[in-house]
């Protein structure tokens, strides 16, 4: 059996994700969109490649369902309220339907879960790997965006949800975790799900716009992510190793294997909120999440001066971790 | 000496083409468009492959040049004014600053040229020939956008500029020229200059705008995208080929070689307006491209009845084209 032609795929896959009015049903060349969010519009952008970002053999359900939810959690971090994408899909040779269906269905499940649409795109030949680049589009909340550098000295840091767990996932994907064979099936699979399925915070959005000095989303890894922030806020951070909110599955790879915190803190790929609050917020930051149903862990302070950056051990030395997080390319 | 880090190839190269307030200066993690377009927001995506929509040895400022060039080429043929975009590029090894810099100054010359900024991004690593996807904002004309679909029987079929430029250029880069040596050292260079820089028409947007019911940019060769325009109006065209705006290189090109005209028809990288305008707006269509400094021409009608596309010879008969235009990827 022959692959799909770009038409047919576009028909009868990709235009029935194009729900937004905005999108025209993809039968015109550009989207429109009119009805424009009264507090600004939030853009970002994340591009997919695999045997990168996600692996080769992985469903192309997971990984589309990945590519959308790591361009939501920008729009998370900054308490915008998703609206629509733009999809550029590169494939090397046409799809089959199969893949066509599974890549289409996990779209579909992904807008289904953060409530966006897709409202337009271009499908090309790879030279290489296939890829995706999304431009996700988001409603502003009221306050605008909630920045990066507003990081203020007294502040609280606050993380959503668990860390590390992508990243030991990964690890597990890639065969060399030292902590492998002593993980339970069910904490194995927990952690290769984490790696696939972000959970873009998208609840956290106004306890967020409420509460938050600066927001991101830690998707390099929190030491890397945490210093960008520092350096955007003109301040230094001090964080408590040991109050690093850690899944089960977590827990029990770094008591197998000491060398897992270093994953953990600059793995990357959490998709998880990096906050800081201003102290007399606090309570009313950690009520709110707790009403919008999403775990925050306060992990540390910021401090004054720019740009130090400490990860503290209980006994009050500094963790030294050999590599701060996960640059796109180096030198 | 080795490649430049993501971050310094951001602040040094990319972060100065962000001059649009709604960037943030690159500096945030999503971009933030408070101030929206009264008529609404176009938006277009198109990404641009190495190897496959230019050459692997092309100068890389002239590639990211042909990039956002041909995303405005769709705002353009919608009547839009260009506002700012997104860019994803994916590089297999960090760039060199000599790379960087020609890159970046592709991008500036063309943001110049158009009228149009950064607004975020994404570097990622390439699996293969290094890749840019861009997602292109512009604002709407008073009238919404100008649709694909809205060809009228009876209605002026026009073109811009002139046709087949870039295809015979691409075909002579690839050296299968049947015309190669009988053309001018300037009629080459002609030719290939058109390949790699698109013209996108942004001063005919009055004109489409007061005048057009269908419009849309010629990027897949004149036979499909007109067929694409006579499927979304439910309309048939016919099209008098001698009539088709032809380059002194172009004519050059046909008159040493009978087959350029079937690459001159389907070759694709035009990057010229399609427009279907009612007869009674014709002479003022014509008239409004002029005073714009914008060539159009005549080159054909709009018939009733679906779907059925000739391209009639000066005697009369049907040009029978082998190949219909490009797809960008087929079973």
């Amino acid at each position: 059996m022959g692959g799909l032609g770009e038409i047919a795929f576009i028909a009868d896959y990709l235009a029935p994700l194009a729900t937004h009015p905005a999108a025209l049903g993809l039968k015109d060349d550009t989207a429109l969109l009119t009805k424009l969010p009264a507090n600004g519009l939030v853009i970002t952008a994340d591009a997919l490649v695999a045997g990168v970002h996600f692996f080769e053999d992985d469903d192309p359900g997971d990984a589309a369902y990945k590519a959308l939810a790591t361009n939501v959690s920008d729009l998370a971090a900054k308490a915008a309220k998703p609206l629509g994408y733009t999809l550029a899909l590169a494939l090397a040779k046409a799809p089959t339907r199969e893949w066509a269906e599974r890549f289409a269905g996990g779209l579909s499940r992904a807008q289904h879960q953060f409530g966006i649409a897709l409202l337009g795109g271009d499908t090309v030949t790879a030279r290489g790997s296939w890829w995706m680049s999304i431009t996700a589009f988001g409603e502003a909340s009221p306050r605008g965006l909630i920045p990066r550098g507003g990081a203020k000295p007294g502040d609280c840091l606050y993380v959503s949800g668990t860390l590390g767990d992508a990243a030991l996932g990964l690890k597990l994907r890639l065969g060399n975790a030292g902590f492998g064979q002593t993980l339970s099936p069910e904490n194995r699979a927990f952690l290769l799900k984490r790696y696939l399925y972000p959970e873009p915070r998208l609840a956290l959005s106004q306890a967020l716009a409420h509460h938050a000095s600066a927001a991101m989303d830690i998707s390099d890894g929190l030491a890397l992510d945490l210093s960008r922030m520092c350096d955007a806020s003109q301040v230094s951070a001090e964080v408590e190793v040991a109050s690093i909110p850690l899944s089960a599955a977590a827990s029990a790879a770094a008591a197998a294997f000491p060398g897992a915190i270093e994953t953990i803190l600059s793995g990357g790929d959490d998709y998880e909120i990096l906050a800081a609050v201003p102290s007399g917020h606090c309570v009313a930051f950690e009520t709110a999440s707790k009403e919008a149903g999403v775990r925050v862990t306060k992990i540390g302070v910021v401090a004054a001066g720019a740009g130090a950056l400490a990860f503290l051990n209980p006994d009050g030395t500094a963790l030294a971790l050999d590599a701060k997080g996960f640059e796109h390319f180096t030198g």
